[in-house]
C-alpha cells in the first residue's frame, strides 16, 4: 500500500478550538481520522503530522522522502514567508498539493501571496476540511497514474 | 434533478488543439462529455459554455440565476483583468468555484494575481482538466449540504 | 427636443434586485422611466442603454454621435479597466458626465482608481439612484449654455 | 428653517481673480450670493465660510454640529494631505458632501487621491461652480429625506 | 497566394474621422483599401477585420487559423489591458505584428505597457497609417522565408 | 515642582462625546483633570492644551521649553502629516512621548506610519485614554532620573 | 492569583551582555526578577520564557491558555517576519501586549513594520526594560477590569 | 522703492538656538537684519515675516500680492506636504524663489521630495543662511529685467 | 543625394560572432553594406558609426546636424540608462527612427523600459537586421514628405 | 589552534543528493570533511553544524561566541527572510562571511536581497562548495591579522 | 589667484542653439566668457570644460585636484544617471556646487531625482545661465572662508 | 602561460590617496603588483587596466577576447548602471568573477542592486584589496578546471 503524508503548519493543532466561524468546528484530531479513513478507502496509508515550527516542517517533508509517494501541504502562516519550504518542495521528489481550509483572497492583503504555490503540483483553498479531502482525492489520482 | 454551470473564459475552445503540453490533450469538448457524465453520477445536470468575450461569461452567469445551483468558472485570461466577472459572481446567489488548468503561480506574473478569487467559495488549480472533476464533487458537496 | 444618452454598463441590470443595501431598491427599469420623465421637464429626449459588454458600450457611445448633445455614462466595473472607453469619450465631440450609485472610495482600493474621469466633464458618485439624476440636471445646463 | 455649512479651503478667496481659465470668472463672493439665494429658494439657510488653515477649517466644521443639518465642502488642496479634516467628517454627525470646482483627474498626479472621499456621503466634481449648486440640491434632498 | 488577416481594434473606425492631428486623415476604409492593393502587390490577401469587442478580436484571431499566413494587429486601447489577446497570439501558429499609429511612449503612462509584445514576432510604431505598411512589407518577407 | 505639557492635537477635543465605542466615554476635561490629579501624586504640575491646528502644536511645544520638562504628545491626525511637528519634538531639548488612545495598526493604512516616532523617546499606544496616565508615569521616570 | 506570561524573542537571552548602548545593561535574568517582584506587587504570579524558535514562541503562547490570564510579547526580529505569531495572538482569548526595548522607528526601515500590532491589545516601544514594567502595569489594568 | 518678501517656514525662528550644527549660529534675527540691510544695498525694501502656521504662510504669501514684487520662501518642513502652498505660488503673479538652509538631499527621505519647486522660478539650497542673499540676489535681478 | 546616419550603440560590433541564436548571423561589416546599397537604390547615402561609448554616440548625433537628413539608432544597452542620448534627438533637427535587433519585451524587465522612444518619430523592434531595413525605408519616405 | 564555526541553512544536508546540477555532486558530509581538512592545513579547527530550524542557527551562532574566532554562514533560504539571524550575527563579537553555492541573483527574484549581508564581513556566491573554501581562506586571514 | 573649475556635462555644447526657449540665447562660449570675467573681478582664475562623455566629467574632476579649489557642476543628464560622478565629488577635497540651467522639477519625472545633490555643498537651478554667476559667487565666499 | 584580465571602473584609480578608512591605504598601484606576483605564482600572466569611462570598460573586455581566459571585474560605480556591461559579460566566451572593495550592502541603497551579478560565475564582496586575490585564486582554479 502506497503512503502519503499530510502536513499541517503552524496553529492548526487549534482547529475546531478557536473561531470555528472561520475555521470550522471539527478539531484537527477528527479531521486526521476523517483522512485516515479516506485513505484506506483509496487504498493509501495515510500519516498526519503537525507542528507551529517551520524547521520541522522542512524536517518531516525531507524526511518523507525514504517512504511517502506524495504529500499534502497547509503551510497556514508559513504559506506567505518561508522560502525554506519551497525549496523543500521543490527538491522533493514526490508531488505536493497545497491546500488552506479558508480562501486567503478574501483575507489580509499579506495572505494573498503564497511562496509555495509555484512548486506544488496544484492548489486547493477554501473548502474547509474539506480541502484536505479533495487533496487526497486528487494525490491518488496523480499516484496512480505516474 | 439540480443543475449546475460550468463556464469556460477565453480561448480555453483551444483545449487540446494547441500547446498541449500546458493545456493537455482533450479537448473542450470531450472534457465537457466527461464532465457531463460525472454529473449524472452525481444527480446534477451539468450545463457548459464556452466563450470568448468578457460580457457574454457575465451574461450567461447571470442568467444562470433562474436555473441554476451553482456554477464552475474557469475565467482564464479574464481571472486578472474583469472587474466586471468579479461584480457578477458577488451578485448571484449560488455557489461559485474557481478552477485553472494550469498553476498560474508558476506562469507569468500578471497571471499571480486574481481578481474573483476573493468572490469565489473556493478555488482549484493546476490540476488539468482534472481540477474540473474535483469542482464539481466539492459544488455537488455544498449544494447537498445547503 | 435635443435628444441624451444614459449609458449603464455590467451587472447594472441587476439593480434592485440584488443587493439593494449597496445598490438601493428601485430596478433599472424605474430609474429609467424617472429619468425618462425628468428629460421631459427638462426639454430632453432621454434615451438608455444597458450592456455588460465593453464593445457595447463602445459601439453605442460612438454611434451617439450622430443623434445625442451628451452622454451620461455609470461604466460600472469597466470605470476601473477599460481604456477602450477613455479612447471613444476622449473621441467623442460632445460632453459626457461620469457616475456611480455607491461610493467607490469606501469600497475595494481596486475601485479607486477610474480611467475615464480625466476625459470626462465631471463626476457625481454617492448619491444612489439620484446621482443620475444630478448628472441629467448638469448635461442641461451645459447643453443649454453651448 | 435648516441651516446648512458651505466650507471653502485655501485659495477659493482668489476665486475669480486669478486663472480664471481653470477656476472661472466668478468671484467667491459671488458665488456664494447665488448659494445663498438658492438655499432660500430650497427653503434652506446657507452659511458660508473660507480659510486657508487646516485648522480653522476643522473648528468650523466640529462647531457645525450646533447648529447644522449638513455641509458642502471644497477642501481645495487639503483635500489630498488633510487626515485630520478626514477624522472630523467622520465625527461629525451630519452629511457632508464634497465638491469640486475642476476635474482632479485630469490635473497633477499629487490631485488624484482624496483623503476625505471614504466619509463624505458623494462627491462632484469639474462643473465649475455649478458644482456647489448640484451639492445643494442634493443635500437638500438627504436633509428632506432623513 | 497566401492570405493574412489585418485586425484593428477599438476606435479604429474613427480614423481620418476625429482627432486628425493625433491619428493622421485617411479614413479607415481608404488605409484598408491601399493595404489590400499593396497586399495584391506583394502577392499577398490581405484581409482586414475592426471591432470595439475584445471578444471578437480573440474570435477573429482564432478562426484566421484556418486560412491565414500572418497576422498585423493594432490592438489599440486593448494593447494595455487584454491578457486574452496576447493568450490568444500565443496559442496560433502563424507569426503576429503588432502596430501602432501614433507613438505610445509620448502619451499617457497608462499607454506605455504592452500586453502583447511579448509574444508578438516584431513591433511598429509611430509612423501613422504607414505602420501598417511596413508591418505587411515585414510580414511578406517573414512568409516568404519560412 | 517639575512641570510637563500634555498636548492633545486635532479632533480630540471631541473625545466622549462622539464615536464612544472607538475612543472611550470620558471626555477631554475628565481625562486632563484625572491627569493632573495623577500629576500631582508623582510630584509634577501637569498642563495641558489641545488645537485642531498644526502650527499652534508646534507653537506650544515651542514655548514649553521655556518652562517644562517633558512632554506627552498624542498628534492625533497630525502624526501621519506633519513634517513639522516632527522638526519641533527634535529640535526641543525635552524628552516627548507619543500616544495614542486606539491601535493605529487596527485601522486604516494611512494611520501605519508615524512621521514623529522616531524623534520620540517611546511611544504607546491602543490603551484609551490610560494610554496617557502609562506615558505620564514613563516621563515621571525619566525625569526623575535625568 | 492570576498568572501572567512574559515573552521574550530571539537574541534577548544576550540583554545586558552585547550593545548595552542600544539594549541597556540588565541583563535578562535581572529584568526577569524585577518584573516576579513587580507581578507580586500587584497580585500577579509573572512566569518568563524567552526562546530563539519561532515555534517555540508559537507553542509556549498557544499553551498559556490553560493557565494565564494575559501576556506580554516582545517578538524582537519575529515581529516584521512572523504571520504565525500573528496568526496565534489572534487565536488566543486574553490580551497580549506588544513591547519594544529600543524604538523600531529610529532604527532600520525594516524594522518599522510590525505583524503582530495589529492583534495586540496596546504597544510600548522605547523605555528601555521599563517598556516590560509599563506593559505588566497596563496588564493588571485590564486583568482587573475585566 | 520695490518691495519683496522673506516668508520663513516653521521652525525657524528656533534659528541659532538650537541644532547650530545643521542650521548655523545667526539667529533669525539678525539674518533677517542683514537681508534688509541687504535689500537696502540693492535698492528693495525687504519685509520678513516666520509662521509655523501653514495658513499663515498662505495667508501672508496671497496678501503680498497688493504690494510685492516678489519672493523668497523657505517653507521648511512645509515644503514636502503643502500643496496649499504649492497652489498659492501658481496663483500669485510674482516670481518666488525656494531656498533651504541645509541640503535636503543629505537628510532624511521624506525631505527629497519637494512640492513647491516646481512652481517657483528658481531653487537654492545649502549655503545656510546665505541661501537667502543668493536668492535676493537673483530676484533683484529678475524684477530688474522683467 | 541626401544623406542619413545609422547610429550602432554598445556590443552591436560583435553582431555575427557571438550569441547568433538570439542576433543573427549577419556581421555587423555585412549588414552596414546591406544598408549602403539599400540607401543607394533608395538614393540615399548612408553613412554609419558604432561605439561602445555613450558620449561617442551622443557627439556623434550631435555632428550629424551638419550633413544628415535622419537618423536611424540602436542604442542597444544604452537604450535603457541614457538620458543624455534622450537629450540630443530632442534637441537634433531631424527625425529619428528608433530600432531593435531583438524584442525586448521578450527579455529581461530592466529592457522593458526604453527612454528614447518618447522623443522617436517611431520605433522599430524584433526584425533581426531587417529592423534596419524597415527604418531606412520608413525614414526615406518621411525625409521625401518633409 | 583557533576553531571556527560552519553553518548551514535549510536544505543544504540535501547537497548532492538532489538537484546535483544546481547544487554540484558533493555531499554536505564530503564538503565538511573538506573543509575540515583545509582548516588543518590553514591552523584551524573547523567545527560544522547543519539545521533546517531557524531558531538552531541563532542558537549555534550565539553558542560560538564561547569558543570560535569566527564564522561562515551560508543561511540558505532564511538569508531572504531572517532579520533574527541578521540580529544575531550584528551582536557576536566575531567576524562572520556570507556565502552561497549558486549564485542567488540569476535564480528567481526573492533570492536577490540579502538580510544578513549588512552585517557581514564579506560576501562569497556563485563558486559551488568552494565558495566555502575561499570563505575559510578570507577568514583565516582576518583572524590572524586582527 | 585660486583657481576654479566650471564643469559642463552633455548637450550644454548646444546651449545657445537648439531648444533657446528652455535653455536661453547665449551660446556656452558667450556663458563661459562672462563666468571668465566674473571670475577675475572675484580674484578666481576660472577654468572651463564641456563633455558629454560621463569618463572625461570624472577625469576632469579628478584632475582639478592639483589646481582646483573648488567645482560648478552642471552634470545635464549624467545627474539623474552617474554614480561614478557620485563618487569622484565625494572624493574629492574640495567644494563642488552643483547646477542646472532649467528648473528640472517643472520637467519630465526623471529629472526629479539628482545622484550628486547628496554630496555636493549647495544647489542651484532654474536660473537659466545666471545659475552658473550665483554658484561662482557662493563658491568664492566659501573658499575665502575656509 | 594563461593570461587573466583584471579590470577597475571608475574612482578606483583614487585608491589609497582618498577616504583610507573605506577603501583601504593600498594604492592601486600596489595593488596591481601584488596581483601580478600573486598570478605569476598561480601560473597566470595578470594584465590590469583601469578606466573611468563605461565605453573603455566595454572595448577591453571585448578586446580579451583575443587573448584572456578570465577577467576579475570592479565595476565600481557602474555596477548599478551599465546595462553595456551586462551585455558585454553575457557576450564574452570566458568566465567573469565580480568583486567590490567594500560591501556595497551597508552602504547607500543606490549600491544594492548590481546589474552585472546575474551573468557572472560569482561574486566576492567585502575583502578589501583581499577580494581581488581571492577571485584570482577562484579564476584560477575554473580555468584549470575547464
Amino acid at each position: 500500500m502506497n503512503s502519503i503524508l499530510i502536513l499541517h503548519g503552524p496553529n492548526l493543532n487549534l482547529l475546531g478550538e478557536r473561531e470555528p466561524e472561520i475555521y470550522g468546528e471539527k478539531t484537527l484530531k477528527e479531521i486526521n481520522e476523517f483522512l485516515i479513513s479516506l485513505g484506506l478507502e483509496l487504498g493509501l496509508e495515510v500519516r498526519t503530522y503537525q507542528s507551529n515550527h517551520e524547521g520541522d516542517l522542512v524536517d518531516t517533508l525531507q524526511n518523507a522522502c525514504s517512504w511517502s509517494k506524495g504529500a499534502v501541504v497547509n503551510a497556514a502562516a508559513y504559506t506567505h514567508t518561508s522560502i525554506a519550504l519551497h525549496d523543500t518542495i521543490a527538491a522533493v521528489h514526490f508531488p505536493v498539493i497545497e491546500v488552506h481550509i479558508s480562501n486567503p483572497y478574501s483575507r489580509e492583503t499579506f495572505r494573498h501571496n503564497s511562496l509555495i504555490s509555484s512548486v506544488c503540483r496544484g492548489t486547493i483553498t477554501g473548502f474547509g476540511w474539506r480541502s484536505y479531502e479533495l487533496a487526497i482525492r486528487a494525490l491518488a489520482h496523480i499516484i496512480e497514474n505516474n
